[in-house]
This record gives structure tokens, sequence and C-alpha cells, in this order.
């Protein structure tokens, strides 16, 4: 379990003879494999639901995360995030930079450390990338691209170390806990998003014109691949193939499930109609809100979990025409809510049969557990935003973070990439029998 | 394998220092995840193949299926199909409601039961959603919603038990074979839509209108999933990382291929012409026949059953123009014929290296088998066909089950969901050497 | 490690007691499926490519290569390629033609036979699947079904003997080394698709018309979809659940981003904007590079392994502009060019850490195995060019490789398959808040 994992010596070399567990090993590698594919799982999420001529820019914005995390993150992060802690709890030590110290039979537990490295990688990955969404459609190519190395090294290095990291405070002195990533993942992406979003400012047209997905079934592949992911994602955490591992994954798909039903009846009740997308987003809110609890709450937990993220999150997606800010695509109101609805019910819900040791409310831990949940909320919710706003702010005045007008209406994907997504030319003549006959 | 199940004991809880082997649970692991892919899979391959019109309402059907089946298998499905047989290896009992008595360490064979639950749920999940292709374009989202917990229950949840679950009847009095689901997936959904479509009536314009698919790129996609998860489905379900595993991989594998060139070997002598739906939907077909199959035959009867899918099934599709009962995406013509084909050739390509016993007519197990087999595939066809045709004209009777004239000429997707698939609004204007200069 | 796999018995069968290490299996069965995926991820990002008039065409060439492949593969590919070697390292003998003496208790290694022989089935389908890119949107689609069989068993099976097969001469007497493919898979697609290129000759309008991929979306999901593959690919061909594999799937992840990043820096300074198409581009040139990399250099050499062929293969795609060869989706740009690039790169940076012997020069071993590298480049090269232009030239003689010109100018789709990839007939009313209003 991850938030019980600075407890564990972090790259204990066992003698060759005994070597891995080859079976933990296997899930790792295909879990790993998962996490990967939910970055361009994202890109299609967030692709279908920005206007045709920008689909691309936002495509890119996360395959590039893909490059410049995994290079940052090798460089220095996992290092500053997964050694050995230099300083109270709050950042790791320099001894594994570029991976040193490191070779393929080092291992974490019971599971190649590479594969522990990787695993943890495509975590910072999707991450990062969860931020586009807030941004989309104005954001300057060249300032992501200086942006995404900064953000993961200043802020999800720290946060990670803090939540999972050798003696991080927020698990090891603290005692809050998080599964998979509510705090490091969801919040932290989630008020970064709103951070940019106060930077950058509204897209032209917010609120006035229709900003329309441009393509709803690329919306729901994204969503079908960012579900599949997601059971690595959580049920990789367990980082062993055992019953934690089988627990967080059903949990997982649970409360995705009850994330959409939630989602789908305040849409009947309030619009009178389910829709599509809101049966996508709300299963993402569903899945964002089981990630820090996947593994320490039982069934029940976990479909109360994804049923308030389901509900909640569709009406905080609202929040930005009242208060003014254009989380484009909505990583505020189902990010930054579902995260702190999941992390904040933890303190309700986690059970002992999980945690082995831990209790929320409902299980007989009276209100510490919730009491700690709060503290590394705010903490997390203020550090991560705060951080953010400022290298934003350095960015903008520097280079400028945001695209000029007139690329915005024109489009990102002409301006900035000299490409549009779809070419269909001459149309072919229709054929006897089309539907348009 | 599944099918040799029911003489373990269920939930048999070893001791913790013993635990899952974590070989056969990472594999089970990953091919649960594989199986939930699937239903975004086969949301994509029913949603490439209906009119933009109603294309989001088709995907909506297999997204809402996942959450419903989801909810009600957990509170009662997977207790009344996979619980202690209750009555004469009938349905299960309720010692399980809530998946109570299973816990992180409880074990099912060499896997955590709550694994072994998810991989079932996963199986009933696609099994349901499997149906809407029957009945695309033309049902009221609500009786969907009505019909799919209704279905699980009523109709999977016994099927499941009489064929997997501890002493059920199929298999452990009849001896009747089905590795992957030739009865319980195939079988149980194709007759279910078929009594759908008679409940429901024709697609307006039926045998008139040219009805294209509307993106066929994106049923390929789709059948690539379906493909990929299969892998999961059959493979997966040996319950464990062996050598049984490995050849229901490859037989899957082996009868996709073989369904896809029997089915093009077909329309090119019929037509003149092989197609790509045809290859999407031999592939199908063939991958559909193995399901029952994979675990009992050999190489060369995986390739035999495939190659029969894809011809039988090929021409099975044109059955209803012949009969008349619009089976919009070829549920019938595929799934219910295919899971015949699979499940009848048991009888002659069983081998005793596979099934630890049983053997086919061909491999020296003379007609028995076959008996058995057929006997299976009338009690399941009539079973799921009637209770069906049952729950349909009830929901008919309370709600109506089919959406109004004029919300089908209309499309589904503006008029119950008040979307649209594609927007893509003002065009951009056409770049320097566009395929349309 | 497959380079080295031929000092180990080839279907030692151990005791039924013993059994394959599950872990082991559980990692090459998921692996499997992800290769599986790779071809249809391959149809999507070649389809997406190609003008709207023939992409259909484009994914069914990837489809039907599954099939043909799989079934000559069983036959004959995997006795040839796997069995004991029968004549001077160069082909393997009929032992196994059919599986012959493979049941499901056969092991290889640690994991059951039948599953290493699906494991290598699945590459031996992507290899020749990659070769359609190179003759898209003029070929014959009866042509290359005769192609496709051909070809695998005579080119891709020779090949894959002489470097993973027991005692074949490239691994054995050699000694060079090619991790997951950089041979066996990139330099003989790549190679291949030139020589075909030469027999077809160019599209209709090449270098006069605009033929820009129909659509981008579909090639960065197809991307996504290989980069999501390529770690079962790379990372299985450790055949099984360990440190090399984790190394593997590290290096391979590396890669594809110093790939990514390589390329969008030679389009900024080439033609001032980084393009989505040059990412996915980049990234799979690294990925290519990497494949016979992956098992035998550290970190540091994926990087550069990645960096360097994202570089180079973004200049050689334009190669073909000025020799005149028509390489229509660059299947000699980044698969020859990228596999040389990889395979001779280990001659500077294997590392002993990794290999258990072999060392490049910057790792204290001289120039011995850059020799080696390049010999077995140059050897293998113009092997399977050379067999491939016969083959294709003989087909050209018996029934025409090449698609009528009226056909090719209407497009594949209509006058191949008698079909249309979109169909959108009759446009719906644009919804209130369009952002077409």
């Amino acid at each position: 379990m991850q938030s019980l994992y600075s407890s564990a010596p972090l790259t204990a070399t066992l003698a060759a003879a005994e070597g891995p567990d080859t079976g933990d090993t296997a899930w790792l590698l295909a879990a790993t494999a998962l996490v990967l594919l939910m970055t361009p799982g994202l890109a299609l999420f967030y692709g279908g639901m920005v206007r045709t001529k920008s689909v691309l820019n936002m495509l890119l914005m996360s395959f590039v995360s893909i490059a410049l995390v995994t290079v940052v993150w090798l460089l220095a992060g996992y290092s500053l995030a997964f050694g050995d802690d230099a300083f109270a709890g709050l950042i790791g030590g320099f001894d594994h930079l570029g991976l040193a110290g490191i070779g393929p039979q080092t291992l974490t537990g019971t599971v190649p450390t590479l594969l522990f490295t990787t695993f943890q990688l495509t975590f910072a990955i999707l991450t990062t990338a969860l931020i586009s969404g807030a941004i989309a459609d104005r954001t300057k190519f060249a300032a992501w691209l200086v942006f995404v190395p900064l953000w993961a090294l200043l802020v999800y290095v720290p946060v990670a170390h803090w939540v999972w990291g050798p003696d991080g405070w927020i698990s090891s002195s603290l005692g809050a806990l998080d599964f998979a990533g509510g705090l490091v993942v969801e919040i932290a992406s989630g008020a970064s998003g709103l951070a940019l979003v106060l930077v950058i400012g509204p897209r032209i047209g917010f609120k006035k014109d229709a900003m329309r997905p441009h393509n709803l079934p690329m919306v729901l592949m994204g969503a079908g691949l960012l579900w599949f992911g997601w059971l690595g994602f959580n049920g990789g955490s367990a980082l062993g193939a055992n019953g934690l591992a089988a627990a967080s994954l059903l949990n997982t798909l649970l409360a995705g499930c009850t994330g959409l039903l939630g989602w789908l009846f305040v849409e009947q009740r309030r619009d009178g109609h389910p829709t599509t997308f809101g049966a996508a987003s709300g299963a993402v809110a569903g899945l964002v809100a089981i990630t820090p609890a996947c593994g320490v709450v039982g069934v029940l937990g976990a479909a109360v979990v994804g049923l308030a993220a389901g509900v909640v999150c569709s009406y905080a997606v609202a929040w930005k025409f009242r208060f003014d800010y254009d989380d484009s695509l909505d990583v505020v109101g189902v990010h930054l809510v579902g995260g702190v609805v999941g992390t904040l019910l933890i303190g309700l819900f986690a059970t002992a049969t999980m945690t082995e040791g831990a209790e929320g409310l409902f299980y007989g831990g009276g209100l510490a557990q919730l009491g700690k949940q709060t503290v590394a909320v705010l903490v997390v919710a203020a550090y991560t935003f705060a951080v953010t706003y400022g290298i934003g702010k350095a960015i903008d005045k520097l280079m400028g973070f945001r695209a000029s007008a007139e690329d915005e209406q024109t489009g990102l994907d002409q301006t900035h990439h000299a490409e549009t997504a779809y070419d269909h030319g001459v149309l072919v003549s229709p054929m006897k029998g089309s539907n348009a006959s």
C-alpha cells in the first residue's frame, strides 16, 4: 500500500538468488502499461471536448507531457520524490539523480526498483497532463513546454514525497491516507489548473459563444480508455498482486459506476435528460474520488464515494460560470472537487480491514482521521495552487503564457502547428444507397 | 477451468501466510481490466454501425450497462450466481448478498475472491450490453434503464449459476461444457436480443432505407479493442497463468482469424469483393464461437470453429431480411448463431488433452458430448428468450419500450439526450495544400 | 532475453508438478495481448494518414495480415523459426509443423510453449502489417493477400531464426544483439517496404498533389495504442517478469520520449513550428530504434538512441522526395532508418550490466560489437530487400500488384470494397448553441 510504503526500505537489494516476486512484478508491469495509456486516453477525452480548430493542440499538450515529464523524472524527480528523506519529510535527497545506484537487480519491496520508478513516472505524467484541460484553446505552446518540467519538479515531486516518499510528513507525521493519489494527483492537478486559469484568463467568448465538444464519441472513447487504465492506476498502487490490489480494482470499478449514475440522476432531475457527456464526466468524477480511497475503504464506502463525487461534481462544473473562471474542460470541477470529496470521505469510511489500523468515523475511528485528511487537503491545495500561480506568473512575464487573440480565434492548430485535424478533401461521390439518399 | 470450477470450494480462506498465487492473481487482474475494456470497445463497434443521429444513444446504452450491472451484481447477482447452490443446481443462495463474508484475504482457488467476483462481473456487464445492438436506434432510454438490472438478475445470473456456479446443473448434472461463455454470454445475449426485437418491432424504414454504418473506422477500432479484450475474456477464464490459459489465448486469436477469412471468402464469392465491415464481423463471429470452446479444443478444432462461424454467420445476418425481424446490428446473426456453432462443435472437437476427460466425436468420445451440448443450447436459448420476452412485454406495457416515431426519425441523440455527436462548427478555412485543392 | 534465448532448450517439458512460473506466464500473457493490439493500433495510425477515399483499404490490409500470418505461422512458421536448427543456423526444422509435439504442458523456459509461440506470432503479424504503409493507396488487395503469407514465410521466418532461433547464426555465430526486433522487425519491414515501392511505383500525383492525413486525431490515437503495446513488445521480450523486463520497459518509454523531443526540435528549427504529426512520428521513431536495444543498454543509452532516431528520421522521411520513391507512410524513413540507428548504436551503448557479457564502444567493449551489428544490419537489409523484391516482381507478373489508375483515383474503398468510410447522411439540423452559430 503506497500510503504505508514509507515504512519499508526503499531500495533494499535482495540476494540475486531471491529476486523479485514474479507475480507482483507481472502485475506492476501490466499496470504501468495501463497507466501510460491513460495519457493518450486523456488526450482523446480532452481532444473531443474542444472545438475543431484546436483539437491537435490539445492532443499535443498531453503527448508532449509524456516526453518532458519522463526526462525530468529520471534526471531528478524520482530521487527527490522517492529517495531517502533529505529534510523534515519535505523532500528526498540527491542519491538517485539520473537513477544513480539503481540497476536491474535492485528491488523495492518485491518488485524491481526500475519498475517502481516507471510506475510512479506514469503517475507524474498523467497528473501534469491533466492540467492542460483547464487552459485549453488559448495557451501558447512554447509556454506549456516551459511550464511542464517546472511544474513536475516544483509541485508534483514535493507533494509525492510528502505523501508516498520515505518519511514523507503527510503519511509519516500527519498520518493522512492517500492510497493512489487524491492529494498527489487529483487535488494537485485541480488546484494547479485553477491557478493557471487565473493567470491566463478566460477564452475569448467565454459565457457568450457556444463551445460545444466537437466530437463526443471521441470523448467517450477517451473515457473508456481512462477507466481501463485507472484499474492499473489504483490496482497497481497495491504494488503487488494480492487481495489489496483486488479490492482496489473492484472499488475503482464500482465508484466509476456510482459516479456515472449520480451525475445522470442530477441531469435527469435538473435538465430533464441524461447526456453521454454527463455519463463520461460522472464516471471520471467517481474514479477521481475513489483514487485516494480505493485501498482504504470497503465496497460500501466505495459506492458512496463515487456517488457523492458524481453528484457534487455535476454541480461544481457550473461554478466557473458563476465565479467567472474559465476552467475550460472542468479540471477544477472534476479533479479538484472530486479529489477533495474522496480524500475527505476517507475520514468517514476508512476501515481497518483495509488499512491495518486507521479507521474513519463510521468504522469506529472517531473524527481523528477526518481531521488529518482535512489538514492534508488544505496544505496540498494551498501549496500546489500557490506555487503553480507563481510559476504561471513568472512564465507569463517572461514570454507570455497566452496565445495572441488572433491565434486563438483562428485556432491553435493552424497558427501554432500549421495543421488541421481533419481533411476530408473532395468528397467521394455518395454511393448508391447512402444514408443521404 | 470455469466449467470444472464447481468442484472446488468457492471461498476457501487459506491461511494468510499462504495467500493467493501472485502469478495467477496478476494475470486475472490484467484479464479483468481487458474484459472491462470490451464494453467501451463494444460501444464503439456498435456506435460506428448506427447512423449519425443516434450514435451517442448507442454508446450510452453500453456505458450505462457498466454502471447498472455492477450495482446489481454486487448487491445480489454474485451471490445468486456463484454462492453455494440453494436449489437443485438452479440458483445460488443469499450468503454473499452485498459481498457479505468476503474480504481482501478470502480466496477462490488461487486468487482473491474479490478478484474472481470482479472478473465475473465484467462478463455480466458485457453480456447485457451486447443486447443493445439488436434494438439500436429506436429504444426508449428510460426503458433500457429498467431492462438492464432486471435482465442481469433474472436471465444472466441463473444461467451463470447453471453453467459455472457451484453444483450448477448444466456443468454438474448434464455435463455440458462452456469454457468462457458460449451459453452464458453469446446464446443468452443473442436469444434475448431476438426476443426484444420481437417486442419492439423494426426501425422505421427497415428494408426500405439505407441504414449504412456512419463511421466504419470506428467499427474497426471497436473490433480491435474487442479482440484485444477477448484474450482476457477467454484466457482469463483459465483462472490462472498456466498452460490452459496459453492454449485458450492462442485458440482465441486463431478462431478470430479463421472467422475473418471465412466471412471474407463468402463475400468474395457471393458479392465479388471483401469488405472491411465483413472482416470485423467475421473476426467477431469467430471469437464468439470459440468462447465456449477455447479451453476444451485443440488448435485444429479452434481453426474449424472459427471458420465455421465466419461462414455460417455471414449468411445468418441476412435472415433478418427474409424473416422480417430487425436485429439492427446483428446480435442474433452473430452472437446467437455463432454461440450455437461454437457450443455444438465442442461435441465434435473436445479433446481430453484440454478437458481432463470429456471428448468429442472426432476425438474418440462418440456422440454423448454432442448430445449434452445440444440440450444445453436448447434449454439456455429457450429460457433466455422466454424470460427476456416476458420482461420486454412487461416493460412495454408499463412504460413503453420504444421511442416515439418522431423521436426515432429526428434521432435519439437530440431527442433523448439533447446532444449531437459531432459539431465541426464553422469550418476552418482550408489550408494551402489541402486534399480538397 | 531473446538474444540469448538460443542457449536454452526450446521445448523442455518440465514435470507437471513444477509447471510454468505463474508470474512470468502472467506477464507474457498480458504482453501478448498488448502486442496483438499494436496491429489494430497500426491500422489506425496508418488509416488516419491516408486520404478519405482509401482509409478502409488501409485498415483492412492490417486486419487481414493478422488472419493470414496467424495461419501461416501455426502451420509452418513457428517450426521453421523456432524449431531446432535444421541447417547451419539458417532455418529451423519441420518438427513442429502445425504445432506438432506441443501441448498445454510443454514449456519454453519458464512459460508454456504455446504462449511463447503466440507471443512470437504477434511479432510476425505486426512486422508484416508494417509493410503496408509503404504501398498505401494503390495496391491491389488480391495481390496483398498473396504477398502476406509468402513474405511471412520466406522473409520473416528465416530472419527470426537467424536472430532468435536455436543456434541461429546471427546470435550464435556472429554474436550480434537484437533484443526485441531491430533486425527482425524494423529493418526487415523497412527494407521490404522499399523493395515493394520500387516494384509498384509512386501514387498518381506523388510530389504534385497534397496528400495530407485525413484524420490526425486518428493518427495520434494509433500512436498512443502503439506506444502502449510496445511496452509489451519490448518488455515481454525478457520472457519473464523480472529486472530485465523492467529495464526494457523503462528504456522503451524513455526512447519514445526522446524521439518525440528530437523530432519536434528539428521541426521547430527547420519549419518554425512543432506538429502533432511530428510528435507521433518522433515517438514511433524512438520506439523503433530502442526495440533492438532496450534490453542491452542502460537508461542513458536509451535516451540517446531515441533522440538520435527522432532527429535522423525527421530528415530521412524527406529522402523519398529527393530520390523519388513513394514510401507513402514513411516505412523506410522511420522503420528502416530507425531500425538501423538502434541496431548500430548497440555497438556503442551495450553494457554488461544488461547483456551479461557484450559491451559497446562507450562501455569498454571496443569496436567489436559495432562490427557485428553492422554486418547483421547489412545482411538482413540485403536479404529482406532482395527476397521481397523478388516476391513483389513475381506477384506483379502473375496478377499485377497495383490497382488500376481508375481504381486508384476513385479510391480503393469504393472500387475494391464497395464501401465508404464515413456516411453522415442527411445532417441533423444544427442544435441551438452549435459552434456553427
